[in-house]
């Protein structure tokens, strides 16, 4: 993989060019990364907009190492689990139905294939999103539909990206397991090497559920989430860990998306 | 109408609280705003994303007077329409069936309703929006829901707000009309006052429909747009003509808000 | 334009067609126009059906000059808004959701489209059907539809065809503006013209809403509608008025559905 | 049964009324009645909306024996089926998909509750709209909804309402089944009766399926409608067998009407 | 019509197919038969699932003599109606609306079509069904849909099928129609033959609906149905009666998907 | 936990009920399992309704030790997808669309509800029914809705109830995790000890995909899957694999039922 030259920021992303712009970076074969997060409560120390933040900071990461625009980040996402991620009973949060977010990433992917976009990639970053995603994206793209173009369907930030080795790092012996680990020592360290500005640290604390069963229930029962909205042990992130973290996450979309879309056969680069 | 205290422009962002900040500003009576805009075509010398910073930044101008938080932007509107805003046609744009958009704003304003919220504010900057908005919030607030609640839905960021002696002043007598003047004098001498650094002044050019009847039709023929995207005299637009308009624009919405939000018997102020 | 011969009223309506003879209208290339109203309160004075029976008169006084047969009148429009037209809590208004018309009108024009009419005129004559009329349309009648059929889309009966002398001749310079001439001068002096048994003229008054802002509010405070249902000065209708807005509107529609749909390269006129 | 007053016939028309009357109707307990046809092939000599037309005529027949408004007829009705209607490929027919329609019986009734109407008739005489009307009301009077107004379901305007004395003496032995008779004996009988305007008898024909089975099959075979859209002898209608089988349709809904909605403790009669 | 060859059970059942069995049989043109029951109330002596018993049992008793294979029934039918069921409140039953009803057996027929199946039977058991599945199945199969597959459409198991002889020999003068044998005799005695470990005769009893009008009331008044589900003389019911309904329904339904689907041109028969 | 008495296996069966002792079994306190499976490839040797059959047997195990009864089956779940279950194109499968499986999964749930069970399981073994299976729950049981009835889902057979240490027995070093293990060891496994019968041993085979990543793409690439359906080493399979694993999944979902709906405060058990 070759980076691509780089450009200003600002000309990553698709909402600043104009239409005549964006008509020739689809003419030039570029790709096109939806970002997708959450209004979703992430503790007394991380903002509501946590998912959002990260999947558009890594977007533009990305951006920096392979011709793909940058569509609006879609800020809202699927409505919050008590067991993993509070639920939504939190103040603040926003949470589509998983119908109204299925038909508004369906309408955007297909959108953006009409525009004629031929490599496109939908990145989400807020647990509860899995499946609505994939399906979105599946509507907006029928296998009996003419064309080349393909959609590239990333269901989690952290899940597949993170080394195994940089885990072991971080939590020793005392990993939790991704679902449970809202609000915690991944995001928070994230936060603090992207964006550390909106960490506020001092409000930082460890909790965790007194029931995290492998099943669900409906109405949920108050055990199943915290009363701060932290689910394992903030306090033990470090903008450090974040660093770590994050270079795994970059590192692994960026190798993901080239090998998916742009090298071999398919490949393309700008020059 | 008092000012309210100057407070960091990053607080004003719902999206930048946490949970408890949130619950916070919920409980002293604040007012939250949701941002509007599109995807849209602008010219070959606005980005596709003029009506989403519009009403962004004039959001932001609001919550420097008023006690409103700002929601995360809808950045994706309604489809364009041939006549008003170029059509679909145009590579880049990304427009929402009017049904994905109406079930979108609905399913945030809810939430917001949810959350606690009792002063809420749909602002659109994007034609097309209109109508959808306010069935959208009719939906999410309903007559017979209980509670004190009141969403206001303003539909349109110039069509009411600019003051006729501004419009006098810039056109003389040469005003289109709103409805015909996309991506011309009024948006790009805006963008220019608000965010200078994403006009490509340059490539700014004046175009006409051939026609622009006062019924429409579907399928559009060719006539009904132009081949650049701006209907008018893109040329003419003025950073001095966008600081007039902002100014009336930003008094206009202030004071309405106000009025009808937090003044008289409804009267709130953060102190 | 050349009148179309006379024909006894009753052909021009396809109800009253048996199938043979709609193919033969299809087959010699008539028009087809679907007139929508609304079943809304006006006033004391006049029907709720105001808005149906004034496009549905239009209607016949197009199809005597023109060769377009008139698909049964849709009865029941959107639901009034508290602003424009009083809103949903009048007795004896029927209002459909917005979502419902839209499938009506999509479904509607998809079958006469599917049945072979290439010349299909939508007017609307409620306000609130605006925006959804169009939607409707464009879901029926897609770009990528095969096929040279045409959708004309008149979305107000008076905005656009009444001369501006007209109004003020009628109005002089105390015109409110369309949207707030709800059940006043223009309605009523219509319905005297068109069809003057209807109208309660004992019962007409005078009426205004206490506040008519440029945003609206839901659910509305009680001033933004009047206890009568009349907007304006309903008792300064006179027949005289209803026949010159009559006749402006007969003519405006008249040349645009001929210029639109049959004249020039596309001309057609029975003969 | 005893006939209320007579009064003008206009104001059995809810249309016609003035919100003010159609409060008055609500107050006095009247009823309302929602006639629903089609616009479907009635073969050479019938008019498309032979149906809309006959549950027209129906209402107004009970409306001058009961206190029962007549709302706007629903013209449109559900796809035709070519084993019992000839199906959609006769021109001039517009068929509503079962949902579209569905949505619209539910939005009038819901709203004709809503305004305070407690005696509402939906009547279809569509043969394709059984079960959908059904549905329609039943989503639109739900078992848990409160109060106590109640929908009455009339799904057939000749099935349970003629005499099987008259069907005898019409037809002796050659009875073929009223889901056959389409556009036949009893249809065009009826229309002669009235509205003989509208039949054009020296069109009339005798036709019939080749096959008739008792499943259906989609895509329908050819043979199972008839190139005429007659599905019987409709040669052999008489204006006086429609004076009879209308007799008795006309007392059999009165009669249940009356029954059902306001004889007994329910009664109710206008004086 | 010729049988086929007897081949073990448990290989007419698709379910129970590898999906290589399924290639083979859909390329030697083998048929597929969709049972559709529902989970309903049939008096304290029948078991819920009554209809879909009946139609399971019909359908293995078709596949016994044609090349078609089951489908997994669908256990789950359209929401019972008071009058011709009982209607919801009788507890245990589970009804589906008819909305979700369709969506899943037009989903079900399109994926049996996109499988490549060429002849298809939909054939159900429940009453408060008809139409919807009609309607289901014409989503799924539409008229401008290529190909050449069929679904043939069955929409009640005895209505058609038992001769009149048989119900002679049955009910004598005393026969109520099909729409009111609910629980009763029909149903009785075709478990007591079919399934008989399944019926509770002790516990069978004779009831009556107070009223059994030709029309439906929304909500429906308690008269409408029985205190036990039974809506005739359920005692009366004999396995030889049983014995005698089903070799007419076996025999007309197999005689039926044999000439409609594989004999004459169409003819198909695994040998 | 204390199994309950044992009864005849189809007194566990709802379907088998009449609706009389349903309310009996509601009375006490009984729960109510819904098995979810699909209808989906499982290689050359595996019946389609493979995750139909292990949830049924799940469910009857269950049945044995808790005073549960079973619901009808689903048989039908959401479409496969290519990397996890081999996708559409294998003939025989029968895939829902989600937004299909989530009204018909949400209605079965809400009326089971609405019929009084307050002690409800929904089981899917159908690894694409993940997330739609939980939200279409969730719209059955809002947290608003009153009452005391709580829905469990469990959505995942296999995942979390079968020990490490049986997986370590049975894979050692080898084991590709569950989303890769289709149609594979512990399947073939499961079905060689439920139901024998099924299993054609001779046509099972080892196979696996050329590629798994951890994204996804669409359309799915040919590498994405196998040829034969099977992902794994199928022919590892045992029957006494089989007999172990389904051991844990028996006493892991019989203590996790009891745990949540039956045991402690909320306990109840059927004596």
């Amino acid at each position: 993989m070759k980076p691509v030259k780089e450009t200003s920021g600002t000309m990553h992303m698709l909402a600043d060019l104009t239409w005549v712009e964006a008509r020739e970076a689809i003419e030039r074969g570029a790709g096109v990364l939806v970002p997708i997060g959450a209004l979703e409560q992430h503790g007394p120390h991380l903002p509501l907009s946590m998912d959002a933040l990260a999947v558009t900071e890594a977007a533009k990461a990305v951006a920096q190492r392979l011709d793909v625009l940058i569509a609006p980040t879609i800020s809202y996402g699927c409505r919050s689990k008590p067991l993993s991620g509070g639920g939504p009973a939190f103040p603040g949060g926003v949470g589509l139905e998983p119908r109204t977010y299925m038909a508004l990433v369906e309408n955007v992917v297909r959108e953006l294939l009409r525009s004629g976009f031929e490599r496109i990639v939908v990145l989400s970053g807020h647990w509860e999103n899995r499946q609505f995603t994939y399906e979105a994206v599946y509507q907006a793209r029928q296998p009996d539909d003419e064309g080349t173009a393909r959609v590239m369907v990333i269901e989690s930030l952290y899940g597949d990206t993170v080394r195994k080795s940089t885990l072991d790092e971080i939590f020793g012996d005392d990993w939790p397991g991704l679902a449970r680990e809202h609000a915690a020592i991944v995001e928070t360290s994230v936060l603090q090497h992207v964006r550390p500005e909106l960490v506020r640290a001092d409000r930082s604390v460890d909790d965790a559920q007194e029931r995290f069963p492998w099943w669900d229930v409906v109405p949920a029962p108050p055990e199943f989430t915290t009363k701060t909205g932290v689910m394992w042990k903030a306090t033990r992130a470090t903008p450090e860990f974040g660093r770590k973290i994050w270079a795994d996450v970059v590192e692994a979309l960026t190798t993901a998306i080239d090998e998916e879309l742009f090298s071999g056969s398919r490949a393309h680069r700008a020059s």
